[in-house]
């Protein structure tokens, strides 16, 4: 294949953001994270994606974050950097802080809370690609920010310059598969990225040709990750395979928390946590308001999945 | 009917915020657009509600355009005021601005982008409500925010004195029907107030038992809607109807932006802030990215329906 | 008001369809119910519409139950009869049947199942505006076809002649009151019928300018539908919000059935049917599968709030 | 791999169903599709899906289409039949005329249209288990019934041996890749159907471990979709991708359509049924109403698109 290899490969996972008990970034169990991360050979961090509670954070605590995360990657791999803000101009905001604080990329979202259309989406990607020199992806999220960017729109986006590529985690893998082939086929040469979010199918999505992944779980096992895409590059799709099924069986930890008093966000986030602390990293499990952290039963069952992957 | 007036009644608009073609709010309109509110016998003023572009605002602007709309206000009506972000955190930020700022009341919503439940929603408002010492009202805005409060959800927090009442953009009036009538009959004696901010239906939400309303098109024209709400409190729905028919035709100027081009955000408040241009009010229709200002043709056929309704 | 009184008017509850234990509508109990109705003064019918669970039924079973409202009405009322199908050609086969069988006119809803479009929904109802020459409603109910029907839609097909009205359960309020407006300023002199289903808003879309309403809840408590639209036409409004409020009230038997088990359709028409079972009118609470029949906690609950509302 | 192979492996394409330009079947098209199919070495017929316009057709049209399928298959692969209604007791009516018509399985959707949660949609399943002999394949797209099939729903439908496997057009290739891990942990040595729905990632969706594909496609080109099938279980991932990324491109047919006045169903099928005329395997391009056939243009674009993918 003579399509080069973008500059985001590999796995990139998007960095949880510790918080001590009493509010606050937890510095000290960050910097653990990051260089466990490092250690187990990750290509990438996202900081301050929808793993990292970015919109939980206060900005104080988001500068915070993303200042451990850059200084303690100490240049070994990129730190790609989450603006999500509902708008524009908001997202400025952030941009100008990812630059300040040393950022090698910055992910944003399509506009939320506001109600707009295809154009003003355009719009709004196109202003913030204007407005900064680093990389921009764009972060397709619709079960946070309730539209999909179609694949016409990040085509052109693409074939303009605007944006670098993708942070998909829109469960659309049609639509990901088709975006792929057409900036292969309408955007020659072009450096772009494919991410995907999605950490149980990141095997068919390399087989699609995604560059690499952004798996929350990879927070929690990020040997493993860095496993399967060295299976994926190798074309080794039988050993990848296996370790996706593995991976995805560990993934059952989000299953932990009472589908009764628990959604999405808490189920995800907490048990990424729960796990992290579990396995020494972290030092709570605590989580932002509204989201409450995983109590002793669900503690328990997270700890149960991570001894039957044999992580503990 | 023995049930109290609540403390927020009548005709409450929801400011807009006029901003500069280059950039920050327009304090002189500003300025311009509360007196003329509170000329016309506004009975309060929502500043940093949707049509306020609140979810553009930087914070540095939010606290500009709410610091002047409370002094120009000068205590003559109370000045409620939105804390809208995301998460409990960010409101919880909001809130102390609002407090430092001398708003009257606090308007929240459910959280957005974050992947939340019924129990992270009941959650949030409670935080919320234990943050602060102003009365909270809960803003439905199903349409942003992409899940309705329930009914059961908001009697439960009026009856804790959590909320102190809603202002419902839900749109869903059947849902609004009954919860006035359970906290009638399960909260006897609240003090609770019912805002609608669907301008063209405020005389059948007032025969509901709404307290008032909070019609984005009553930055446009304040007089009419407190002749329509003076007509509801004094029983004389023939006249409250056919002032809302006149309004509601009124309201057809959202549909003068090009449908093909703009969409909600852009088509209602560009609509709103160019006929507040054209009627003097506002120095220019300069709207927040990524929304775009209406051009002339759209502006025109704004013209045509001030000129119309008699405003013009 | 010039505008003449459209050709249905006032209070057409969907006649909800009875059941026998074994399947099969129940003949005797649809002609008590619908012999209730006549004698209470209502001032049509609605054959086959959701409340009837006319997706549930087979076609014989539809045919029974159309061919039994006809008759029981003779003529003292009309009857408008749902053609209720996912796509034109299943619906042309509904309208055979209705015309067959002495309808006066169809209700006819958007395409579902399918994946259609504007231009689809729009060509969907021309073509049965062609087939027929009763007279045709829009079914506006997007809680069910998912797609709401557009305002401008609507006056297109009203000014063309291909629609004679509208049913609207569609919730949103604020559309109907443009609709109607439009339909008033757009097209002088239109005999259209504008139905609500809303039960408990009646009072506020009677004035916003509704022809009359399909209430559901109008099976069991059909006096109470016939004195509110009566005080409805003769403006006195305070006796209207009086007798909404004290059906809405009654409407609460929806919130019988145990929330962990039942879902929608099951509420809605199991606790009507369950009232009126209490009530003497049907011999059973029998409803068609997925659903399940109200359990005994179940029914004591709407036993309790027919006790309060003074029904038994 | 000990899992045994499942019943219906392999392609097994929706068959699309022809129709004379006057309406009704057209059988000699029909049969000719077909006997191509089974000349490309397809390995079943999935008759009266959402490609086959099912929910278009009339009872009468479904019976005849399913019985030419029938016929021609002549056995020599098994025939799959959609029982496609929105509820319990229409979809035994169509049932019964599968089992009548020879059918060898049974493919059934949620109920759509009517208002049902979790617990009416495990009723309904459950009843269309016991009422038939024949397999019962669970269908599952949200995008026609807006309700997505859990995962936990489908294991322990599985695990009681109500479904004999699902046909996934989700787009959710997550919770596909989690119920296929899942039945293979939970109900081991299940006979486990799983066939992926969508045609542009159907390597992916192997290598997790699908059975094999329903691609509406296939009525295009069987022949690849046959290699592609083949290489997938060869475990030659490389042709796989290859075979899948011609396919992807020769899917952008679907492209075609005016997007400016066609959707979803017109864009799909219209396709499918313009390129099979192309290619002198239909007679005619004719689509059920609401649907209109592709104009000479999109025609012209389908045809550029066979050129380009070496089919004419």
């Amino acid at each position: 294949m003579t399509t080069p290899t973008p500059r985001f490969s590999g796995v990139v996972p998007p960095t949880v953001t510790p918080l001590l008990e009493g509010g606050g970034v937890d510095v000290a169990s960050l910097e653990r994270l990051v260089e466990q991360q490092l250690a187990a050979g990750v290509h990438g961090l996202f900081a301050l994606g929808s793993s990292g509670e970015t919109v939980f954070l206060t900005d104080a605590d988001r500068d915070r974050a993303l200042e451990v995360i850059v200084k303690t990657a100490g240049g070994q791999v990129p730190v790609i950097a989450g603006a999500i803000e509902p708008t524009t101009p908001r997202v400025f905001e952030r941009v100008r802080a990812a630059e300040r604080l040393g950022a090698d990329a910055i992910v944003a979202t399509a506009p939320f809370y506001a109600i707009v259309g295809p154009h003003e989406v355009e719009r709004h990607f196109r202003a913030i690609g204007e407005a900064t020199e680093l990389p921009l992806l764009a972060y397709d999220i619709p079960v946070c920010v309730k539209v999909k960017l179609s694949v016409d729109l990040l085509v052109n986006l693409a074939a303009d310059g605007v944006i670098a590529g993708i942070k998909d985690s829109s469960g659309d893998d049609v639509a990901f598969r088709q975006l792929l082939l057409r900036v292969r086929d309408e955007v020659p040469g072009a450096d772009f990225t494919a991410l995907t979010g999605h950490e149980v199918v990141v095997d068919g999505m390399m087989l699609a040709g995604a560059s690499g992944s952004v798996p929350g779980l990879g927070n929690v096992d990020p040997e493993g990750y860095v496993r399967l895409h060295e299976a994926c590059v190798s074309g080794n799709w039988t050993a990848a395979r296996a370790e996706q099924d593995r991976l995805t069986r560990l993934f059952r930890i989000v299953d932990a928390p009472d589908p009764a008093t628990t959604t999405g966000a808490t189920r995800g986030v907490g048990a990424f946590k729960t796990a992290l602390m579990l396995l020494g990293v972290l030092s709570s499990n605590a989580v932002s308001l509204p989201m409450r952290p995983l109590n002793d039963a669900e503690t328990g069952r997270i700890r149960d999945v991570l001894v039957e992957a044999g992580l503990l």
